[in-house]
């Protein structure tokens, strides 16, 4: 007799924060549930987007352009939502990371890929605050809308916004 | 035979933030899902209280007064929760989503309303933060507690605190 | 005929944050939703530490001990995420909430803690913050990590990320 194969349980992640204490734990949520069998889907929005952009500039109109230069930069650039002292706070976290071998974001990020987590940009957050699909790492599954992320959450177990 | 309706899914919202791009999601995931024929339940509390506010004053106390004073306005004066910058964020935002057709918060909430997503306001923020129910747009159905929101969220398929 | 009694309804969270306003929510889901018999899973993690925390110093290394002086206390020295304007927004917020007899964080935990809401730290973000075991309150389930949560969250009717 063939047993049927169960289900796999699946998380369903809304990211819309860039800052680098959620994206932290955004992404230990993600490697924890991909590395206990989970199905993940993360969906990045607004200021979430920056975890999946290149270390490049963005913008197109002046406030594109603008918007860009403030919260430009990569994954790594990302501040603390508390205590951000214009980039100390930053440094400090990933001092004490370091310290406590927690890796840094990118790696994070990329564990959590090789784990077989999805993740996908808002079409939507991308056209208002101007970063083309070629300015995101080339891992990002595709730009997708809300649709979407209400599909995947439906299915899912836990469904999070972060 | 008769085939029974096939059960609409559900989504359940606590909406907190009285933040101007989280406002955006939390609006964005309801007409969404509204249009998706899924039920949505939107719980509004502490500053997402905004979001149903008429263009008023509020506050009876005067430290109700002092809190209506600073955190006044009704949806459309929500600020972006990073580089608010005194309301230049919100109007670069503002600028912005226009530029890409993206409708205006109070258009959203108004289909969001058209599409059939109830909305609730928390009784017991509303009782601290001195807004009466009069100051609030006529379509909130209802003022409820927390009870109310477990029992949606229950019955919901995807819950979300925004 | 014996009936099967019915399975309690869960509800798991994630705390990050430690906000007076966004502990306040959490805490009023968390007494709400066993006040009506759920079974209630709180995971205290970052910022939300301090909900769990003694009244004292924490902290070892250099930035551990300046994280603990600009972060420390207990939950009552939480601030709420907007209008903090140092302190002034606590002590607001403190006298509007006794003016409608809502009582304080502090009590707020007590009442969930006796309804038999479970309260678990985050060990890894208790490493990385230097706050050890016995610098939180006696009634801290235990500290878990990730999958612990994710395992509750699973099973869960209702989960949320505070």
């Amino acid at each position: 007799m063939v047993m049927a194969e169960e289900k796999k349980k699946k998380v369903a992640m809304v990211v819309f924060s860039g800052d680098m204490d959620k994206l932290f734990a955004a992404f230990s949520i993600a490697t924890g549930a991909a590395a206990s069998n989970m199905d993940v889907t993360m969906f990045f929005t607004f200021w979430g987007l920056r975890a999946l952009k290149k270390k490049t500039k963005t913008g197109k109109s002046f406030m594109g352009k603008m918007l860009g230069a403030m919260y430009g930069g990569d994954i790594d650039r990302a501040s603390p939502s508390k205590m951000s002292f214009g980039g100390l706070g930053r440094w400090m976290f990933k001092k004490m990371m370091k310290a406590k071998n927690v890796p840094p974001l990118s790696d994070l990020r990329q564990t959590a890929l090789e784990l077989g987590v999805k993740m996908y940009g808002c079409q939507m957050s991308m056209e208002v605050m101007e970063i083309p699909r070629e300015k995101m790492i080339d891992e990002v599954d595709k730009c997708v809308g809300v649709a979407f992320f209400l599909e995947q959450a439906q299915q899912a177990d836990v469904s999070l916004f972060i």
